[in-house]
């Protein structure tokens, strides 16, 4: 099943409130598997609330067409990440493997959905994609063992962990060099039904490949950062972990347009721009 | 006028939800000034949603007695501290004084109320406190000069950057040593009518004072953090502000009382436990 959010049509029910929320809606695509450049086709069921907290589907249907524009398919209330999750990226930044997750957060303010803009910020002169997979937690984990992990996610979906290179060395922190608005692409939709264990991971810009890796080369994988997580902090129903980018991070100007695929889930387009 | 969160009580309307969910509240609180520990009198007036985003009262009046919990009276999309901002506390832990306010995010998982319980994780053998003042934004904030910022702050509460000063050590990225659970204390009230430049800010452990600073000691005062800050990351109404502490942090052992008062505000204490 594939989840997506946008924002819905104007109602026209009689004292409507203009312009709507955003809602979650289940995503029925009559598009063969794969043609993600075909015109859309096929209908969002609209759910009364995010899916994780129990929504279900209000009987209402928009047609899936190119008026929809979608928003990053996730509401968390924290966006946790991974730093040098897969042992070659590690090291063509110079850095060792690490021994435990190194774990750092990213603002829900940084979050755009598929076809939306990254804004390159004046404050840098060097942003860098990095293409991961993102999972969202379908139950509260609390300290849970890794053989529960499966069980605590709702799905699977493709992100971005933007980042200002420069920034992130020159600041120690990295909450600024990875933290502004549009530095975390998610979408285009939630694929439910995906193992995480072993997909491909890709990022294009322009069309030309740049990372290609699989899952299956992180260092932690999922169930293990997931635990580990849990240990620290409580991940709560609709949280998003991005899980550590592939070798082959590299540089975005003005004008570029970076892809970011995951085998399974689709592909995650995004414009560039200062 | 203080506003405040809490579970209210069962309703007894028919076909009512229970529990209810957390609520705001405008506390309207009967005892003299600065009688924090005196018997509890007064009433909460329950508002209809977050006062950032437009709640007003219900007409439900709760008493206010010792049967009300308060939790944290926030709910932020991200909880954004900024590290070094006194010059003799940066000195104490031997870092030198920052060009550029020093950004890192706690999750809202880390959140807890007056009166809560900050429980020490085994991870850690040195958890310490730092007393901060904490700022609750009123309206978006999105690349404000400073001498805007003061129309965008809701409120000022008391807050505790509970730190595992050992994993922030080793770990580099400060995520963990600084998101664990129960790591965010924040109370007990957000008071709306404080001036933030000039006032003193104070933690006790156990009754005897370890850290006694004044707000007008920050190296980058509120208005010039907050106008810092939403150049990268668009500041929502209700996200909070942690403002960095004065010197004398130390550390906290099973057991232990930790009281942190802000002059102007009140006072927020908390237990802590293994």
């Amino acid at each position: 099943m594939r989840i997506v959010r946008f924002s819905p049509p104007p109602s026209t029910a009689p004292n409507a409130q203009d312009p709507r929320e955003p809602v979650f809606a289940i995503l029925d695509d009559a598009r063969p598997a794969g043609e993600g450049r075909a015109p859309r086709a096929g209908s969002l069921r609209v759910l009364s609330r995010a899916p994780w907290l129990g929504g279900s589907p209000t009987g209402e249907v928009v047609p899936y067409d190119d008026r929809v524009a979608l928003l990053a398919p996730v509401a968390p209330s924290k966006i946790l990440c991974v730093g040098r999750n897969y042992a070659a990226h590690a090291k063509e930044l110079g850095n060792e493997v690490p021994k435990e997750p190194l774990l750092f957060l990213k603002p829900p303010s940084a979050l755009i959905g598929h076809e939306g803009t990254i804004v390159l910020p004046p404050e840098s002169t060097r942003v860098e994609h990095e293409a991961e997979l993102g999972v969202v937690i379908g139950k509260r984990c609390r300290a849970i063992a890794p053989e529960q992990a499966r069980a605590h996610i709702f799905g699977l979906t493709c992100t971005g962990d933007i980042t200002a290179r420069d920034l992130q060395r020159s600041d120690g922190q990295w909450a600024r060099a990875k933290g502004f608005d549009t530095f975390c692409p998610v979408g285009p939709w939630i694929e439910t039904d995906l193992d995480p264990r072993d997909v491909r991971i890709a990022c294009t810009v322009n069309g030309a490949t740049k990372q290609d890796g699989r899952t299956a080369q992180m260092i932690f994988p999922v169930d293990v950062l997931l635990a580990y997580a849990s240990r620290m902090m409580t991940l709560e129903p609709g949280d998003l972990v991005l899980t550590g980018t592939p070798e082959g991070v590299g540089p975005l100007v003005h004008g570029d347009r970076i892809e970011i695929t995951v085998e399974g889930i689709g592909t995650l387009g995004c414009a560039v721009r200062k």
